[in-house]
Formats: C-alpha cells, structure tokens, sequence
C-alpha cells in the first residue's frame, strides 16, 4: 500500500466542526492580542493535558526559514511538546538573531505562565508557530502580556478549539477544522491555515493534530509523514513552501487505547486529507478547485512531476478560471515536464469528457462545459503504470489583486 | 567570456524599425489568408535570395513538438534553407499526422509557387513555422492558394519585412524588429512575435533572423546557440517553452564579407537581445518589465536557477504588479531554489534600493518606491562567484483576463 487506506471512516466518523479539542485532554484558546492591526484573534494556543506529550512534526523544505521554525524543529527533536502558541500577523522570518530571541522569549513565558497555572512546564517543551508578513519583528510589547492571558483564556470544550483555528487565520476566509471519531474510542483533531497556495510559493501553512490514543513518538512521526505525503504535499506543489510551514501532530494517551499502526496512519491520513481539501476550497482568490491526476506514467515519482507541472502552469490555470477546456496548454504543460512520455500517446479528459485522445483533439472538446467549481483534468500517458493526484486551483483576478495588495 | 559582448553597437548601428529585410538579398512579405477569423494579416514569407543559403536553427525543448517543428528540424539538418513560411491563426501542434501532412503540403506548395516565379526551390529546402492555438487543424482551403499570392506579393524593400513582421502577431499589440548594421558594411536584421511569456509557460515565441555575411552553418549555429542561451532563453524561463518555439538564422554572404567569428556571435546577440526586450516590454498584461539578477551564486548554473525560481513567482510577481516592495517573497522564492545558499547572508535590492541585508530588512524597505515601469531586482547570495540575470514581468489583472479568454 503506498497511498493511505482513504477509507478510514468505515471505522469511525468525520465531523467537519471540531478541531484540537475534540480528543481527550487538549485544552485551545484564540485571543486578539494586538499584532494585527484590525484587532482581530491572532493569538492561538493548543494545550496537551497528558498524561503523555509525545509528538511529531514536519516542516517547511524551504532554506529559509522562519525563527519559529528553526525552535521548533530544535524542541521537537525530544519527540515531547506540551504546548504550541501560534500567532498570526507577523511570520517572524528574516528578522536574525533578534527575531530568534522573539520566539525564545514567547516560550519562555509560556513555560513560566503555564507553570504559574499549575502545569509545570520548561520552554523546551513548548513548539512556537507564526504566520503573517515576512520580515518585519513582532511587537513583543503586545505578546508578552497576551501569552500570561490565553493561559487564563483556555476553555476545555469545543469552543476553544473554534477560537484558536479563528485566531490563526490570515487570509483564510473561514476556519479549517476537522476531527476523526475512531469506533475503538479513541480521535484525532485538528485545524489548519493557508490560503496563498497558487504555485510557485506556498502561502504559510500551519497545522496541528491532536490525538487521544496512545502512542510513540516514532509512530506519530510515521503517521504524519505518510499523511503529509499525500496530502498537504500535493497541495499544489511541496518543493515551494513558505518559510513558516509547520505540521505538528501532538499524542496524550488519554483515551487508553493504543491502536495498530495502520490505523493511526490512517485516521491521520483521513483528518489531513479533510483539511487539504478545506484550504484548496478557501485559496485566495479561487473560483475553480481543481485535480489533476496522471496515471500511466514510468513510476509514481513522474506522475507526480507531470500533474505538478501541470498544477502550477499559469496558461492552464487561467483557461479554467475562464471556464475554457483549453487541451492545448495541458499538453504543453506535460511536454515540459522531464519525464519519460510518448508525445504521441497522451490522453486528456476533463471531468470525465474525453478531450484529447493520442494527442490529437477529439470530437466536441471545444464544447466541453467547464462553469462548474469542480474541474477533475485527467492525464493519462501510456507509458507505465505510475499514478499521482495533485490538488490545485485556478488563476483568477481576485488571486491577483489579494497578493498584489497584501503588504501595503 | 561567457556572455557574448554586449557592445557590439561600437562597431555599428542597431535601428529598431528595420527587421529581416535590412540584409541585403532577402525579400519578404506579410497578408491575410484568411486564417484568422478576425481577417487581420497571419502568414508571412522570408525569402534568401542568395547567393549562399546557409542556415542554423534552434526549437523548443518541449516534448510536445508541433508539426512545423518537426518538419522545420528535419530541414535544417541539411543547414540550407531558402525560405521561411509562417502564419499565425493555428499553431498546427497536436494535430497528428494530418497535421504534419499539412505541413509538408504547405513547404511543396510554396517550393512549386517559388520555382514558377523564376527561383527552383525544392520543399526540402523551406522552413515553416506556425503560431496560435494548440489542437486545431488549419485551413488548408485557405493557406495553399495564399502561399502562392504571397510569392507574388514579396516586395524587396523594408515594408516587406514589416509586413512579415506585423503578420505573425498572435496577442502581441506591436510587431518586433530590430537591425544591426556593422561599419565592414555587413548586416543582421531579425523579427520576432511572442506575447504569454509569464512562468511557467511561453506562449509561442517564433523569430528569423536574417544577415548578408559569409558564414557557414556551423558559424550560424555557434552564433544563434549563443545567442539565445543569453537572451530568448533568460527571458523568464527556457525550461518551459511551447509546442512551436523556433528561432531561424538564415545567412546568403550578399555582403561578400566574411566576418570573425567574434564579430558574427556579437552581432547576432545584439539583435537577438533587442527582439528579447521588445517582447518581455510586449508581454501579455506587463505593466512592469522586470530584471531579476542573481550575484555571489556558487556557480553561473546556480545564479540562473535562484534567478528562474524568484522570476517565476507569482507571489513575487504579483506584489510587483502592486508595486509592493514585499521583499520577503523574494527570500521564500530564493529559499525554494535547489541550490547552496547560506539563508543568513543573503542581501536584496530594488532599482538600486537596500531592502535586505544579512538576511533582514534594512531601513526604510517597505517605503522604496516601485511605481516605475521598470523594476531591477538584485540578489546577492554571498557564496561564490556566479552570476546570471533573467528578464521577467508582473502578474497583472490584464495577463489573467487576456489567458482566461484566448481560445474562447
């Protein structure tokens, strides 16, 4: 099996309006703190009860990296968090040593506010996440005092999870939550946020899962990277990842159970999928949600350099914001990805409707109707047996104008 | 030297209102065949009256290859050629083998239509090329008995090269010619069209160049690779060009004088590197014509990909259309670039402006003033010694709603 079991869900249930909250012993909180100007939540804080804090996380691939990033990968290397304090507003990347201390320091107080509440906890222990403009240094005048008031703030229920998903958004129109009831009673939670996906350059991207069932360190760090594989990785491309991406999946062993590795895998696997497909819906400025799948390629890795090549082509995606089945750039898109093809074999359909067949046009693909939301282009390419699945979205005015704006 | 001398101008005059007809010895003509719908001019012929008809060529990369591309291939093989034919209106690519028949008909049609003027020409010996949408077969009703009108309507002076030059627009708004005349009374003159040329995909960029010196095809060819490795190919990306790229050099020793070969490569360079600037200038929906330079890379490879990823960006290229000098997208753009980089030491320009030093933004970046048409982005990587630039563009509202609406 390369590909998760998708069908993790014949074994539980989805619940699309709970996030980290709903496994046992998490505690969340989102609070306006003051970075963003407009006074909205852009403090979030996400509260492992215990008795365990195994955890594992992935992080961005990009060079450089954000401050956070660079503590965070350093505490997670124990394979222990009991906490993560995620701000909004500000990325706290490309601000040096300065910018470092920033997230030390928010640690730290984390640790001293945490210890103070009754959770005795070290700033080694506490993984730090930030999303927002790159570059400029978060105003620590605000946060110091907000971190001592979300630990005041958190609640134990449903809401503080909706409030911390609130409070990490950026661009995001609406929140990312999601949660996996297995039928064994154990679940995992979570929220995500990320709205600048088009290709080249990954808006930032911040996930954390939460999880009741017991288990290592290891086999979380499995889970999430299998899960990540095929998930938030082919969100349009993963080579291109802001400074800030960070996924982190936190374990307390609460609910007493310790299920099977596959089942983990894929219940992670089902709870990433379900937020993917909520920041593909809520990309900026997107009109169309948008597969691409190739299949018949020389092995899985071409596949994925094919449908990537074509996920990220401007002249393609700006056809499907036009609703235009334009073939043409599909395959041109192809013909410029290095893998193994026969120009002369390849097959194209959209949602279904043949449109291009050995590489010539077939009857009707002009016609094709595209005004729908939904666009499944199909690449089939008669070499081997490869396949992969690339989500994406299409080229639009509002793309445009949303990141043409968002600095000033 | 690696770059070819830019300063061939020294020894000559480069006058932009003259293209493939300033050599002595060509002719060349421009009508309306009726392939277009919009009945604007789509087929242009170049015609090497001789005495020698040397000729190097250089085409896509793409796997997808149209029909032009694959004929014009086999033709040049023999580094002869008398005669270019090219239309826009269709670009004869994935039109199978009917499409490569049509092809082949055009080169005997125009082959017969040359020899009843008085010039015995054989099919082997024309080259073709074609421009516009991806998939549809050409109207062959209307291209053969426009092939033999346009023999009769060659003209000899200058208007027969801007007739030429004005009928292989697809989207462009101005034809593109350029001339360069050296003071050993020896001549290059070019014409070239291409218009979608934002990342990830060029739109079709067709240019012929033509010169009156005395040159063989290998000198042609060392002169055109070189050339267009410093010009067409930096202009955003090489990597991603379309199915009917192609770029001609057609020599006839009109002149009678044989140049060095140094005095050849700049000569062509010159004139491919102005027809380069008239197209990025030309791009669909530019508001900005941007230069992305890469110094201090571990090597001139490395310079050209950092160069490529940030040229490539659409988050970059976005915030530029904003005239946002959003400086951090430049550092995630360069992060994501599989190359040595030392993520602290990185320094950023705009139009000559600090705005990133070490890694970190310098004072005053967010206020340098970017509403100028021409934006110089200069990155410096601290690592080595190499060095390459690449010319780009924004990604405006106009490149979306001139891409969403192009074969509709």
């Amino acid at each position: 099996m390369t590909t998760p079991d998708p069908h993790a869900t014949d074994h539980g249930n989805l619940i699309h309006t709970q996030g980290v909250t709903a496994p046992l012993g998490f505690r969340a909180a989102g609070i306006a703190a003051g970075i963003k100007a407009s006074g909205k939540p852009d403090l979030a804080l996400v509260l492992n009860e215990g008795p365990e804090y195994a955890a594992a996380g992935v992080f961005t691939s990009n060079q450089v990296k954000a401050a956070p990033v660079l503590w965070s990968q350093q505490v997670l290397k124990s394979g222990r968090v009991r906490a993560v304090i995620l701000n909004s507003g500000g990325a706290n990347a490309c601000t040096g040593p300065g910018g470092f201390q920033d997230t030390h320091k928010t640690a730290e107080e984390l640790a001293a506010a945490l210890s103070n509440w009754g959770t005795e906890t070290g700033a080694g222990e506490i993984a730090v996440c930030s999303t927002g403009l790159i570059g400029d240094r978060l105003p620590m005048d605000k946060l110091i005092p907000a971190v001592t008031e979300i630990v005041h703030e958190m609640g134990g229920g449903m809401s503080g999870g909706s409030d911390a998903a609130h409070a990490i958004m950026t661009t995001d129109t609406v929140p990312k939550e999601s949660a996996f009831h297995h039928e064994d009673k154990w679940n995992v939670g979570g929220m995500a946020k990320g709205a600048g996906m088009l290709a080249p350059s990954l808006a930032t991207m911040l996930v954390v899962l939460t999880t009741d069932a017991v288990a290592t360190p290891e086999q979380l760090d499995r889970a999430l990277r299998k899960a990540t594989k095929y998930t938030f990785d082919r969100l349009d491309v993963d080579g291109s990842c802001s400074t800030n991406d960070t996924v982190l999946l936190l374990a307390n062993g609460a609910s007493g159970v310790a299920p099977s590795q596959d089942d983990l895998d894929a219940a992670v696997f089902t709870v990433c999928d379900d937020l993917a497909a909520q920041l593909m819906a809520d990309a900026e400025g997107v009109t169309k949600r948008v597969t691409v799948t190739v299949t018949g390629a020389a092995s899985e890795d071409e596949a994925l350099i094919a449908a990537r090549a074509v996920a990220r082509d401007s002249l393609v995606k700006t056809a499907l914001f036009g609703s235009d089945p334009n073939w043409g750039r599909v395959l041109a898109a192809v013909g410029i990805a290095p893998i193994t093809l026969n120009p002369d074999r390849i097959a194209v359909s959209f949602n279904g409707n043949p449109v291009c067949v050995d590489s010539v046009g077939a009857p009707g693909a002009r016609e094709v109707d595209l005004s729908g939301a939904d666009i499944a282009v199909l690449i089939e390419l008669h070499v081997g047996e490869g396949t992969a699945m690339v989500r994406t979205t299409d080229l639009s005015h509002a793309y445009v104008e949303e990141n043409s704006a968002y600095s000033s």
